[in-house]
């Protein structure tokens, strides 16, 4: 019986595969309602699930759904993976470069819940960009051009979608075996040999503690064991924004001057060329410093950046029509000193509140607000300095985000 | 936002009065989805809650709806609750005891999920009887006899009514908070100035152990005095079932049997007397033996029978009609022994694989069916003596309840 089941995880104890499978593939057919499967995911959340518990409910899920069989492409195949943060943009940086040195990308991405829009809102940024390709299309432009950043297939891991959604509006996300299940389940029908996790923590991430983040890190290895998927985790902080801009088209900017080689020493470009070359090692071998050479040169040479916009314009987008609000406001420095905390979190509110993410699936959202920092933590200032620019639609009330910057 | 409040609750932290009050007036106003109640129903069960939250939401249930005015019954208005169990009676039994004896009794009580039906449903067996009289017909009726057993108005607490059908299918029934919340609302609300509570623990009941029983009672007289109402509490245990019977006509007619004097020495006649003689000495004062004299007396006498009769007749039930189902079968001993178990539990679930209880609350029951049980704990058997008869509609298989009885 259904209650017995949540009773069971209520008490904290463990579910057979049986029970799951009947609870969850229950839920898509409709006998378990929606909100008894936010009750038994709240029990998951706070009792947590042995790993057995979670290598069942992987394979639920990726049973729920279609498998995709990329063995036409030649090498070893990889993915990567972000859990997402403040300004986390690095998608749209890394697969352009890997691309470019021969390594087919093909990322599926999500929309965004929160404080700015998933990598294919912001791709959406772009005027004309299609996020929603076929298979067929999705594979004829692999084969072409090697990289393709496109939505998720809803013949994925559908049962994801749906308790994802579930989660978001339920308190149920920040789960540790759920957020393992949820992109294990998508990464391994994916269809890659290897995959590349981006595990964040901090105040700006889905999870806050760095212990969390390795946990996490774990789990996921030991989901790809099962499933013959060498998984390899780079553990990030998400205290602070990744890079300057945080916002929908904001970022893809971004995205462009790191392509052309003009932004080279912030956290955001440190992160993508360590994420690009384990990429590179991962499908290629050899050594990190090599790879990274290969990764640096790809940018200097240009060659990056032609790809990105080789696949900006194969999936029907104009770049030239990027645009960001007319309107803007600056938030200045009250004080001399050093900057000592940009708090990723606040800066995400003042994101959300400018209109930039959305708070229900059914929310629209505006690509050309968001925020564009000026300084770096550590960097020095005087009274009245720029710190950051803020481009709205509706003026914002700056004068409750003073918090965002600590300035010692 | 009602996620932020979910996410508290998750971490195990302390809601303030406001966000219970946005959160569950939100739920009757459609605001919060009941996914995302069930989902906070959940956190509570688990990671429980503060004095101060139990009071702030008993506040919310006793808000959501009217307070009953008894200030025109004379003396003091005693009210009795049971936390219910399998054969669980009492009510029946104790209402026209203590008003023989001159304390009204009004009595609200519900409609069971699971093993059997509730007091409402029980009484319900009897043809004709009405479970759902009006504010002024309960008034009228009281005055009149001193007593009223009815169902629930909808204007007391309908915050619970809401909540409990929520709760009950979504795992979220055991939690010692919550229960204590449902009770003293309605309890509260419907005016009484003592309140008797039959708190049970056990294998049958809501809460299985003593020490569980032991903190909602103490629970429940912390939320009396904030009301200035005076909660007695009796924890008793409910591992064997309460009396011979279980199922709805089966149980009004051994109430029948305890206010004739039929029954004197079983478990559920001497938990009769216990809370009738409280419920005395709380309504007139007094040493509990004298009250108990006042109790048996009232038996003895009839006077206690003719007042159920006239409970019934008042209600437009019609006793003679009373029936139980001609189709029955027999559990016999299968060795010579001593009774040592008779497993509550196992008998309710017999009874509800019989019909008398409803797994959800659109399920219809069967008034005739049940179990009467032919032992005590304690008695000597040989091997083919008959341990219990049990009454069906549809023949069922009773090799499967062999284990309700443990002889040694």
């Amino acid at each position: 019986m259904i209650t017995d089941i949540i009773n069971k995880k209520r008490l904290g104890k463990e579910l057979t595969f049986h029970e799951l499978d009947m609870f969850f593939n229950g839920y898509l057919n409709g006998e378990v309602k929606d909100y008894q499967m936010s009750s038994l995911l709240m029990a998951i959340c706070i009792n947590g699930m042995s790993d057995e518990e979670v290598f069942s409910l992987t394979k639920i899920f990726i049973d729920s759904g279609d498998t995709l069989d990329l063995s036409f492409l030649p090498g070893i195949v990889v993915d990567k993976h972000s859990t997402g943060g403040i300004g986390d943009k690095t998608t749209m940086v890394i697969a352009p470069i890997v691309a470019s040195l021969g390594i087919p990308m093909l990322k599926m991405s999500g929309r965004g819940l929160g404080y700015t829009g998933g990598t294919i809102d912001k791709l959406e940024s772009i005027p004309g960009y299609r996020v929603n390709l076929s298979d067929e299309e999705i594979i004829h432009q692999v084969k072409n051009i090697d990289v393709v950043i496109t939505g998720q297939t809803a013949s994925l891991a559908p049962m994801d979608k749906e308790i994802y959604a579930l989660r978001d509006v339920t308190g149920t996300v920040s789960s540790i075996p759920l957020i393992a299940v949820s992109i294990m389940s998508k990464k391994i029908a994916g269809g890659a040999d290897k995959i590349l996790i981006d595990i964040k923590y901090g105040n700006g991430a889905l999870l806050t503690t760095k212990k969390d983040a390795e946990e996490l890190a774990s789990l996921m290895k030991k989901i790809g064991k099962i499933y013959q998927k060498d998984v390899h985790t780079i553990i990030s902080d998400m205290n602070t924004p990744l890079g300057f801009c945080v916002g929908n088209s904001l970022e893809v900017l971004e995205v462009i001057d790191i392509l052309k080689g003009k932004e080279t020493n912030n956290n955001l470009t440190k992160l993508c060329i360590t994420l690009a070359s384990e990429l590179v090692r991962m499908a290629k071998g050899g050594l990190i410093e090599d790879c990274q050479d290969m990764v640096m040169d790809a940018i200097k040479s240009g060659r990056a950046y032609n790809k990105f916009l080789e696949l900006v314009k194969a999936q029907g987008g104009d770049i030239s029509a990027l645009s960001v609000s007319k309107k803007y406001k600056y938030i200045k420095a009250e004080k001399r000193g050093v900057v000592d905390k940009i708090s990723a979190i606040r800066v995400g509110e003042l994101s959300m509140m400018l209109g930039a993410g959305r708070k229900t699936k059914e929310d629209s959202i505006y690509y050309d607000v968001g925020v564009k920092l000026y300084v770096q933590v550590g960097d020095k200032v005087k009274k009245g300095d720029i710190l950051a620019k803020v481009y709205y639609k509706h003026a914002p009330h700056l004068q409750d985000f003073k918090d965002i910057f600590v300035i010692k």
